[in-house]
């Protein structure tokens, strides 16, 4: 650790040693939550066809109401009766009506969702329709079921229904235009990204392959969950919490392994473990100390050192390196609080800029009280978050005694990050939110 | 659907009527997301012993430094020092020295993280220590390395080293007690709760079963993603798009299927699913057409009507009922806009109550702009949203022209709920968001 880098110096040189992982096709009920590496295009127009947006009846409404002679159209695009159908001509018998606007229609078809273009032959009759369906040759204008009763055969039109041109119905090519842009690369697939690709047939998605990780704990101290402890030994907790950080990230080709306190077995290990897995993640063992062997370790197996030390608290031992293939060897300090701070500071977002995830804005949050501060490291404050009624996210610091003092992290949603400074920063900072 | 509810009735329903789903016992390893259904007491004090916090050397400050005599100690908590150790008796070689404080000191052992705890017998010496370490007893303070210099076999320390008692030692229970409550039912479990499971023994972690989905895409319209398309028909979209929204939230027994317009038909398939699923999540065929069936044969099968027809829009027709062995039938609306509303703003919320999880206050967020409103339905809106310099989450709407309209909902982050009301709601208003 010579001298301390900032934060931001910190994460660009970070990010500018990450390998790239490529990308892979996976079948798209396996892509949910993946990062699209592809631009999508619309497979044809949204919707594909006029299509009915109500259980009713279509009729043509140009001709039964006192809008067929106005053309009150302007602005509604139904393509396949606007370039395909013929104008509907009144049939003789109701000639004499056309100008009263027709009240009573004879069913004179049938038009389901999923079926074919039907016709509306005799303009003076009406299809049925149900939602989805499309909209009938020759129709202009569906009436909901319940804008209407039965008499015999026909539909008569209650009293205030008056039908309008293209009402209820979902002009073709409205949603998207075939061949239109409609996600490029970079987007974390949500359900409305699902659906867009489900809808235009993209059943094989290019998605960013994920990198093997193997966290790495160090210390002879350490034993696991269900292991019996002696004096002077605790638990493993931060391979797994660092596990859990990157699961819901959604990386979840991790490994946990141990080392002890020994370079021969440590640099063994760390030898095996660059031969085969991308990123490795160590936690403990990078300090100054004579036991700090994890720097000379990686050093010897031709880890390049990129960064040792950042000015910051709590954190301030982290290294970062990259192995003779590009491997990104992040070692995190050994304290709890020091190693998910550099996780969700460092590691999480190299991580998913390296597979191509568009960067999002930073979330920023306002403090409810004062923060000590120091005046040459940047400080990182646990902090429990509520919105206000102002839509402010209200920012409640509960800062640890120390980085060993984890317990009370599960009443918090991140931590806040607060530039050097003299004193503190008082109640009402803006600070930017890492979320755990 | 015969009057329509409240968004905040509908709601309340919804959850009155939700099964429970038990709870189950799984491997911590696996446990990472799920929900916390038991109590996490402290194994021990945490730390379990005075912990090193720094390598460096363990010293008897109290004896070498001016603090000796005067108990600089207050609010530090050494147990084994305070409680077991013998209090240092000065050397007879060094006992005419110990007003001027000790500035060398000759190493008398070593204590390494993971060994059980040294003593330090002449308290004219220091024992070499790593962090992590059982501070030796008979030491109160640390020095760490960076503050000596090596003197043959001696450390010496550098000029402005004064060490105090207590010093870089992380004193034993001072983040928690032994049988203190940690974390209580109900809290997902992150990389924080993680690793406070893993520090206290949870090898095995009492959490919230997860259901049994079926997502039913009704409508004979719909193709999958990969079929040939004839006129007429669409893609199936909204059962993979909400499958995703479920895997979202940690929900992944789910399961997609389809039926046709069809009454017998998918009766037989309900059938079949109630006697194997707990939760049925349907899209399509809740309208008031004729060919919304599925009220009629979720009646048919003895599915009690909680709700049919909320005062919203969009998501007017959604249904919910309860099957005969308290299955939960959720039927959403067909289009897609309005099955992704009604899945963020009940379903999920609902089976997230259901199986345990504690709620979170809302998320509240300022509209950027103007957003018509509707006198009586609560209009649910698409918005972006952004962290501004305030810390206030500006939300921009992006209402979709109809519920059908969905190309673009991949450029939001959600939808606002905005209550009844005549007019608009203006740029400033505040109000719930609802992600995606």
């Amino acid at each position: 650790m010579k001298s301390l880098l900032g934060v931001t110096e910190a994460e660009r040189r970070i990010h500018a040693h990450m390998p790239s992982f490529g990308t892979e096709r996976v079948a798209l009920d396996a892509a949910a939550g993946r990062v699209l590496r592809q631009t999508v295009q619309a497979e044809r127009d949204q919707p594909p066809f006029d299509r009915v947006m109500m259980d009713g009846i279509a009729i043509a409404s140009t001709f039964s109401s006192p809008c067929f002679a106005g053309g009150g159209w302007e602005g509604v695009k139904l393509l396949p009766f606007r370039s395909k159908a013929t104008p509907p001509q009144p049939s003789p018998a109701l000639q004499g009506r056309a100008g009263e606007g027709l009240r009573r229609f004879r069913p004179a078809g049938l038009a389901l969702a999923g079926m074919p273009e039907q016709v509306l032959d005799d303009p003076a009759a009406c299809i049925e329709v149900t939602t989805g369906a499309m909209l009938p040759r020759g129709c202009d204008s569906v009436i909901p079921i319940e804008q209407t009763r039965r008499d015999g055969e026909s539909y008569v039109l209650i009293d205030g229904c008056e039908p309008a041109p293209g009402q209820f119905i979902h002009p073709r090519g409205a949603d998207c235009r075939e061949g239109e842009i409609l996600m490029r690369s970079g987007m974390r697939l949500r359900a409305p990204e699902v659906a867009v690709l489900a809808a235009h047939g993209v059943a094989q998605v290019e998605v960013a392959k994920r990198p093997s990780v193997t966290i790495v704990a160090t210390g002879d101290e350490l034993r696991e969950v269900d292991q019996a402890l002696a004096p002077g030994q605790i638990r493993r907790s931060n391979d797994r919490a660092l596990a859990a950080a990157l699961a819901a990230r959604g990386f979840d080709d991790v490994e946990r392994t141990w080392i002890p306190d020994d370079l021969d077995l440590a640099t063994h290990t760390l030898a095996g473990l660059l031969a085969t897995r991308q990123v490795l993640v160590l936690s403990g063992g990078v300090s100054m100390g004579q036991r700090d062997f994890v720097p000379a370790a990686l050093h010897a197996l031709g880890v390049h050192e990129v960064l040792h030390g950042i000015a910051q608290r709590p954190g301030k031992p982290m290294w970062f390196g990259v192995g003779p293939q590009g491997q990104a060897v992040f070692a995190l300090p050994g304290n709890p609080v020091s190693a998910l701070v550099c996780a969700v500071r460092y590691l999480l977002p190299a991580l998913e800029r390296a597979i191509g995830l568009t960067a999002t804005a930073p979330v920023k949050v306002v403090l409810t009280d004062a923060v000590a501060t120091h005046p040459a490291l940047t400080c990182f404050v646990p902090v429990a978050v509520q919105h206000d009624g102002h839509g402010r996210a209200m920012a409640q610091p509960q800062p640890s005694p120390t980085s060993g003092d984890f317990s009370s992290l599960p009443q918090t949603d991140g931590v806040v990050e607060l530039a050097p400074a003299a004193g503190a920063a008082p109640g009402g900072t803006v600070a930017v939110l890492h979320r755990w």
